[in-house]
């Protein structure tokens, strides 16, 4: 029995392709005391992973070419050294775009099937979510009549910033590409409304929606949307900075003209999921509530087979997704 | 005997210039109850102003075409219908560009000469050096060992934003234009160093200045300078707008490339200080006792005579100034 990676072959020269990447085969890990062998079931597609296939990059750290596309995974214990983990257990972990992973117990975190789905455990209990979570919790802090706006907001992150929003008793305003995306945005996801960036009055519909100004940003886009929302925040307003999807594969591009965060004492907080992991514990019961509650709902895109995930992720930096991106690897479990 | 004003003769076209203001004569106010009348010494020059003269301005409201351009002055009160003040206190408030004027006592906060030299309190006692004592408390916080930058070092808000951080124990870097500038920075102010933002190789020189990266950003200026800071920040980095000279008078200007944010957990703080005016009672005794001691120094660009006030503004803008700007309006106690 052989293991199957997707590695990095070359730096995409602006958009990533899937001929950026190379399936190759590898020999079987082999658990050291101490590890797990893990199969995997579930591989996280990030927008996050863009900037990582840079020469250089200071956010989480470059891809070196030929190496393991390192990412979030969900998969299953097959073999265990360790007295955390036994067979059969589920887990959460960095197992990379592969089919098997050998890695210290101490690194993943076990998951509970019984509990949820395993695609909700990447989607709205995985690492995008606790994202959102983090950015609204620690900066962003809606209170009750305030408006929020969400870009990306049929994205794994975005549409959970924005319902949480909601559940903080604030108005959510999604930004999403397309009128697909907005209607799922508002009719499944429950926010109040959303902007399609694409139409041509983006930034008077986004003003119509807006009626009382902004005072929070959830930002996952930047760009052109981020210079449309800036001029429109309230005074105090809060700017999230998430990701900058829009941005990924163009660097150095200039940023919103940041005047209006002068004259209107706005603070723009730029954050990294991955620092606050400690408290992850923390969210995992307070989604599983508001799940249940059904104030907290997710879609998933799930496309199916290790082989298609550089296409698969390719697609999704370009948005055409809907929901928490991912590939079902395969396996018993899944 | 008359009053003579300075107002908005036209909105400037780009660069403001000494032909977008006149010179005006008025009949002498009369303090109503409550009121005094107020007989102006010194008149502040501030960057702030510029954003006013535009035809719509959320910055402390657009100046009409008109009207007596509005400006915090020092003043000695020479008629009193109010109790709280008498003939002969001196007094700051906004007084506007004019030789007189009549004002509710309410408005206005007693200074002391006996404590001072009048200048000290439009200069290091007044209303820019406040604006850097709330940037840093509330925002910057310094801790002791980090690095601070500060644009328009050699500037009103600047020079005291450097000296606060060395009070802090934190290594304070200035960024200024032109040699003279730089060294006045470092040697009056004591700065530990200042970097000539119109050298060739200004992003070298600021990145030698900054061995261990930039902590805290305390800016003044915005454009090209800003773009070369936040490259530079250091991990949880805080960027604290204060202003943004370089980019009045040509709205809508790019701001710079935000990603640096993302990834290094940037906070970006616009405020104004005009917010924070209760706290002028916690800042006037510690700059005193910190000028007792040596560590809060500044110097003050004096012109003199009110028709003077138009140029002095405008090459103030150009950076043609050293220190805090201002006009000596005249009077007797001037």
């Amino acid at each position: 029995m052989n293991n199957l990676q997707v590695c990095l072959k070359r730096r995409p020269d602006g958009p990533a392709t899937p001929a950026d990447f190379c399936l190759q085969a590898a020999p079987m890990p082999v658990p050291a005391d101490g590890e797990v062998l893990v199969q995997v079931l579930y591989l996280s597609l990030d927008p996050a992973l863009r900037p990582r296939m840079e020469p250089v990059s200071a956010y989480g750290g470059s891809v070196d070419v030929g190496a393991t596309i390192p990412s979030p995974a969900i998969g299953v214990v097959i073999a265990s050294r360790s007295a955390q983990y036994g067979y059969g257990d589920h887990v959460f972990g960095f197992l990379g775009w592969q089919l098997y992973c050998a890695l210290p117990a101490a690194g993943l975190r076990r998951i509970f099937p019984e509990l949820a789905p395993l695609p909700k455990w990447m989607s709205v209990l995985g690492l995008s979510a606790f994202t959102a979570f983090i950015g609204m919790r620690e900066f962003g802090r809606p209170a009750a009549g305030e408006t929020v706006v969400v870009s990306a907001a049929a994205g794994a992150t975005g549409a959970v910033a924005g319902q949480l929003a909601r559940i903080a008793g604030a108005r959510a305003v999604g930004i999403a590409g397309g009128p697909d995306k907005c209607r799922h945005v508002v009719e499944v996801l429950g926010f109040d409304a959303c902007v399609d960036y694409r139409s041509a009055d983006f930034a008077a519909r986004l003003s119509a929606a807006c009626p009382q100004g902004i005072d929070v940003d959830f930002e996952n886009v930047g760009g052109a949307v981020l210079q449309s929302v800036v001029p429109r925040m309230n005074e105090h307003g809060r700017i999230i900075l998430c990701g900058l999807v829009a941005e990924y594969g163009k660097p150095g591009q200039a940023g919103p003209d940041l005047w209006p965060a002068v004259y209107n004492s706005l603070s723009i907080h730029g954050f990294r999921g991955s620092r606050y992991f400690s408290r992850i514990p923390e969210f995992i019961p307070l989604a599983l509530k508001w799940m249940a509650q059904g104030r907290l709902r997710h879609s998933e895109d799930i496309v199916d087979g290790i082989d298609n995930a550089p296409a698969a992720f390719c697609a999704m930096l370009e948005g055409r997704h809907l929901g928490k991106a991912m590939v079902r690897v395969g396996g018993p479990a899944a």
